[in-house]
């Protein structure tokens, strides 16, 4: 089984994802949020870029069934129901509403694994559900990590490390590609103590001056959640 | 002192390189092959994307004056002096002449420095020469990666993680991005073998298979030439 990791979306090719299997990690926190949400029974989420193309697909919807979501600059969009604080995905919160969700480099990565054959969502909280969803499938794979403003980001790098680590049983079945080994070592060495490794992230730091903390503890607990979502048609739902 | 590392050239931001001093690094073998052959007395070599660029440059050379040298998927280019082996950059070969050098990844990653302020070209074998040259500079630093086919390439990496850990002193004046963490750990890490990491590329592979097991052997040694190559103006010398 072939595993190639982007370290960020804007360098992903179209023709290596074409007919894949395509996880898109954004731990900090757009996938972390979007697993959560669905975990809490949300009837689904729409993936969107532009503040303007949400505010405009939001019309579409009766006031009590959807939530406008997401942020910019780590913050909140005014107007908006919610930040990206996976905190606020409570279950009275988003129970059978469709969210409608935009952020910095969550959402771009999504869209940009489009013409991919299938496509789910990864973090550290549903690592281990991934995992095994992708070994049921037994197809090469294809991470793409969100990456923070364009840039490799250790955040998702180790969270890629943790679902390879978890699909490899020793038996040399898995072929990676140069970025995929380190995402592995990186989690093997800091497995015990992943926070440390976040800690050096430039990403970790904005996040914790804009008084996120928790947030980042939330998306550091691993194999929490089971469920793994699908993005199809535009739309992330359970798979 | 900031320090950004790019895996790729294709994923270099013009603004960010724009005045800055840029170290570009092939080291398997575009960057190790021009310090050989300018420490083995070459005049200056210049760096061209296409083979038929090459081709019309020389031209404008007397027939003993120049060299035509590189390569295409690692092998000669047919009507070629020169391979992309350093093992041919001899004095004997290079001494007093100009090499109009072309190779898939490492000549485009040189060019698409150009607007950065200073462009310098480092390997293992200078890596202890551009690590002081960028302290007696004291200047933020950018290293761009050729990698390999627009991927990130392993070799690549611990050898930008070498200069970086020859410029840390520990005084915690390094400010590196989350790539050069990375870089500097892989280093740190495999520091008295770092033909392990080399191993795992899909990259020394490809040149192990076209029987250039002792290039690879070549690039890896530390410190063994003190110059320094700058590209201005479309041509590299000695600094």
């Amino acid at each position: 089984m072939k595993v190639t990791v982007y370290a960020t979306y804007d360098s992903v090719e179209d023709k290596v994802i074409k007919d894949r299997l395509v996880v898109v990690v954004d731990v900090l926190r757009a996938t972390s949020t979007i697993i959560t949400s669905l975990a809490n029974g949300c009837k689904e989420v729409i993936p969107v870029v532009e503040i303007e193309e949400a505010m405009n697909l939001s019309k579409n919807y009766e006031k009590d069934a959807y939530l406008l979501a997401g942020e910019r600059n780590a913050l909140k969009i005014e107007g908006f129901d919610l930040s990206n604080s996976p905190a606020e995905y409570t279950k009275d919160m988003v129970e059978d509403r469709t969210i409608i969700f935009t952020t910095t480099n969550g959402t771009k990565a999504i869209r940009k694994a489009e013409g991919a054959n299938e496509i789910i969502l990864g973090a550290l909280i549903n690592a281990k559900a991934v995992s095994d969803y992708i070994l049921s499938r037994g197809e090469d794979i294809v991470f793409i990590c969100a990456g923070t403003e364009g840039k490799f980001s250790l955040d998702d790098i180790a969270t890629v490390g943790a679902i390879i680590y978890r699909m490899d049983d020793g038996s040399g079945q898995l072929k990676l590609d140069d970025l995929g080994l380190v995402c592995r070592h990186i989690y093997r060495e800091y497995k015990g103590n992943l926070e440390s490794v976040f800690k050096k992230s430039r990403h970790y730091n904005v996040l914790k001056k804009a008084n996120y903390y928790n947030d980042i503890l939330y998306c550091l607990k691993e194999d929490m959640i089971s469920i793994v979502p699908e993005y199809t048609d535009g739309i992330v739902k359970i798979k």
